[in-house]
């Protein structure tokens, strides 16, 4: 019911009820298309604008009509937008009345600033709803044949970014709280970091043995797999040339691929 | 090519690869069908069989043709079917040439099993494919609007199970070296050992304040939110009835979903 529609006065909370958009924080999941949601694939069909940066990949990106794609990870100068004018163009965009897709890279609630996006709608009255994402952090080690948890290794896991918030002074991560749980250590974004974070494991007493994988492009064209132990990590990274984006994973589970890699139908 | 159209000599180990089947281990989501993914869905489809118990949920399972379900989750006396039974029952069924999807709840390699099973097929000669899914550990504190990850509370999130090994004679889960990581915990399961960890939690130092929230029934038909304290939560949980399957989140991201609730279009 519009204003128009209606014989009772109306309040201006009404008429925002009625005349503002809606605004979806989708995860895209870890850059196969088909690990798109059934929800996301829905939406990213039916959205007016779908607000995106570089970090969902290319091959879920070119399937977007790009009528309706609007790219925040970059402007014409080559800076980066930031972060208050992504949020400010997701409010814009909903008091237009658009249903605006916000697509973030594996899911939005993990190290993607999908909750500042969201407190920043809600305080903006903007009505929003989130839809998880498959996320990197599990799939990549996953479909290279590495479980993140394991009964026979760990009874836990930890995920942590080793491209952390570069106003703060120092690593908020405490690596020796992380080796004490005993459980799967899984790095996102950790690749330009490892030799820092590897030898804060061995500072914090996990042995030089502990084996670790690293997955570069997990479940995209181009994935590749480089398996060694926290001693020898940062030799095999150089010399397998492994790049970002890629998940680090350290852990005995690290070691099942080794197991079961020649029985995985892609690999 | 099968051995009849061959002219060449076939070894066991070629006739093994062309008539075997191929069993997917395949991640069924939080328990919305929507959050199936793609891939998923079309396996789900394509299947000859799929192996699979109660945890995917009835929105996922009436899904699939009743004709090709096997429910391994329970046998006609009432008592479970063993791992060791699953095991045999993928390799036999991949050994007579069958598409196979076995479906688990959530993410196949979270406290799934999934990595015990995958073994299994690699040591007998199966070939397999991980699909991962949208672990409810992520998707139902993110649809409640909590993030399991937030610039101003945590930089990281360790996830655990509350429902461990019946065969461990003690938890394996060091609630102390949890704490102190000072980031988020999410455990799995966790409905009737609640006390226990609460309690475990603020004996390791944690404050009577921190915000904990739990989700029951993560993006289904029924979903119920609880919020409190490491001090309330056991009774809230009592007062508001929450009942497994649920998902318990602890730490400042508990509390995000008090500022944006209102705004959520599902809630």
């Amino acid at each position: 019911m519009t204003p128009e529609d209606s014989g009772a006065t109306t309040s201006p909370n009404d008429y925002a009820d009625e005349t503002t958009g809606v605004v979806y924080l989708v995860g895209s999941g870890p850059g196969d298309p088909e690990l798109l949601t059934v929800k996301a694939r829905r939406l990213l069909d039916e959205a007016d604008v779908v607000l995106h940066d570089k970090l969902p990949g290319p091959e879920i990106l070119d399937s977007i009509p790009e009528s309706k794609r609007e790219d925040v990870g970059k402007r014409a100068g080559g800076e980066r937008t930031s972060q208050a004018e992504i949020n400010d163009r997701l409010v814009e965009l909903a008091q237009e009345g658009k249903t605006v897709v916000r697509l973030k890279g594996g899911d939005p609630f993990v190290f993607g600033r999908g909750g500042e996006e969201a407190e920043y709608l809600a305080e903006h009255d903007v009505r929003f709803e989130i839809v998880p994402g498959v996320t990197s952090a599990i799939a990549a080690p996953g479909v290279a044949g590495i479980p993140v948890t394991h009964r026979d290794h760990t009874s836990s896991v930890t995920f942590v970014t080793g491209h952390e918030d570069p106003e703060k002074d120092e690593s908020a991560i405490d690596w020796q709280a992380l080796a004490d749980t005993g459980g799967t250590i899984v790095v996102l974004m950790g690749v330009g970091r490892l030799p820092d974070y590897t030898q804060a494991l061995l500072d914090a007493g996990m042995t030089l043995e502990t084996p670790v994988a690293l997955v570069e492009k997990g479940t995209r064209p181009g994935q590749q797999v480089a398996s060694g132990t926290l001693d020898t990590i940062v030799d095999v990274r150089d010399e397998e040339g492994i790049e970002p984006p890629a998940v680090t994973v350290i852990g005995g589970v690290a070691d099942v691929r080794r197991q079961v890699k020649e029985w995985l139908l892609h690999d």
